[in-house]
């Protein structure tokens, strides 16, 4: 294999692949495709997944120090979300320059703390260290019982897919924060709320198939599910719950495509799951009792690993696979 | 309370205390003293714990890729084996500018998995981020029997204190690479061995009382365990088990002050643990099954939390609380 020269040029999915074929090198059972690693203890599953942020690619301009705690947090828990598993704890390494402001620090912290606190678990430990400039790594654990993990894997061939909630909140939150608007999108940007309760909810009737949440934007998180289960999506356009915040800016502002926007921009962490159709009824009553919309956006097609998007007057094409990867220029 | 303005006027463990209190605020049951979390699940702690290394703060110029890699696994299974437990997994994530080399990735990828490999662990997840430049946190996972798990507390008057291995491997390392001699004691200190067995020969007996790595330097650790147990330390200098390899250097160089060092510098990852003397034969023997000296190096004295160290002419002096501390010049 001739490598290519620096990480920007292959993007950090590929990255992703090497790595893990380095690591079933030294144990083939290690699998990294899913939201979560998960570990057998008695009959359950412990969970646990890392995400790291930086200051200078991922901290939009106008975040507070709390806000950032409370990202942090809460993308890390969507993980955990997305296998229907209960959070145990949250460790979190923060790396700051010397000159960092205590009290920008604190307010971190309790950003990060209400955050685990809200989804009934606590900052478990982590880590601080000298930095040029933030750099916060998180790392959420959970629990779930085996027979409720809900995989990224395991999806069939005659399910319908569905998503939980609203697509396009946080990007109408950044084009807000862009816009130095002071308004209540900007929270859906800076303090998502992962669904811890609608993942466990979903996890205990047994009945999904696959899961996984949308951080990365609905077409990449499609296009993955789409690559491991080796199946292609056929998604209606109409069917997409648009968030209302979103369709209002986009009327107000003809340059926002609120279409493009809740296709390919990632930052919702809603959780995206496959099940039968006869199924969803049920869900969607569990989902009722704590007031959260579900919609079936599509089903599932057999044949190559693409995903397609039609419209009511069946004009049908291929979704691009636009979502955010790291170190290209996606 | 008056806040000091920046993160560098208070040092790493002050900002660790002002965290944790926090984090009590919202869970009182919430304990950041040890060297990991510790979550009940049966009769079982899930054992958890990060750290985080900066490529411009935490590693010598002339460290390679895999040898970075190695480390950052090593310090996290140092905490794993200082509570006498049994790995299960470590999750990596790692920060690197977009023109980072693949084959350097590549190598610290494998630097950690060998790593993880020697200690029956594996990788088992992370994240991949752009950043200016290397930064990387790992967090290791582990299981240890409630009965058997080794907390920094629970010492006891009478007893004596130890150490596994030897003093100064580290600081022997940090010389010879600084002086650009290619040598087998920069393994000792770019190729940490965290005693994961050791950990749980100790931890198996049900006789150890209180444990910590020596991460930090032995004078931090001492004061450490003293703060957190209400106690003092009386050490006696010429029971130090102070490397050969760091006493080879300090023969042919009057600068390298071998006493110091020992007492001082970081980066050894031996287990420094309390116990009664009368077990001490008990580990003795349990660690010369797998060749590791031990060694008593003093007792627990009563009193204010002050360590003292002694030596056969029966001088006697209160030790510096010298070691290293983030965020601080010291």
């Amino acid at each position: 294999m001739v490598l290519k020269e620096t990480v920007s040029e292959v993007g950090e999915r590929a990255l992703i692949r090497m790595a893990s074929s380095i690591y079933k090198d030294h144990n083939p059972s290690v699998d990294l495709t899913d939201d979560c690693a998960f570990t057998p203890i008695a009959d359950e599953y412990i969970l646990s997944s890392s995400d790291m942020i930086s200051e200078k690619t991922h901290v939009p301009h106008g975040m507070t120090p709390w806000q950032i705690g409370w990202f942090i947090t809460a993308v890390n828990l969507s993980d955990i979300a997305s296998k229907g598993g209960n959070p145990i704890g949250i460790l979190l390494s923060i790396g700051m320059p010397r000159t960092y402001l205590i009290s920008s620090f604190l307010e971190l912290i309790k950003g990060a703390s209400s955050c685990a606190t809200q989804y009934n678990t606590s900052i478990i430990g982590g880590d601080t260290k000298e930095n040029d400039h933030l750099v916060i790594s998180g790392t959420a654990l959970g629990r779930v019982h085996k027979d409720f993990f809900m995989s990224r894997k395991g999806l069939q061939s005659d399910d319908v897919i569905a998503v939980t909630g609203t697509l396009g909140k946080a990007a109408a939150g950044f084009h807000s924060l862009k816009n130095q608007k002071k308004s209540g999108e900007i929270n859906a940007l800076c303090e998502p709320t992962p669904r811890v309760k609608e993942g466990q909810k979903l996890a205990e009737t047994g009945l999904v198939h696959s899961c996984m949440d949308l951080s990365d934007g609905l077409s990449s998180s499609l296009y993955q599910l789409a690559e491991l289960n080796h199946v292609g999506f056929e998604i209606q356009k109409e069917k997409l719950p648009i968030s209302k915040e979103l369709h209002d800016i986009s009327l107000c502002d003809p340059t926002v495509d609120e279409l493009y926007l809740s296709l390919h921009y990632g930052g919702d962490y809603e959780l995206l799951f496959t099940a039968s159709k006869k199924n969803i009824s049920l869900f969607q009553k569990k989902l009722d009792e704590i007031n959260v919309p579900l919609t079936v956006i599509g089903k599932v097609i057999s044949g190559k690993e693409t995903v397609f998007i039609y419209d009511s007057n069946e004009n049908i094409e291929v979704l691009q696979n636009l979502g955010y990867e790291h170190f290209t220029n996606k």
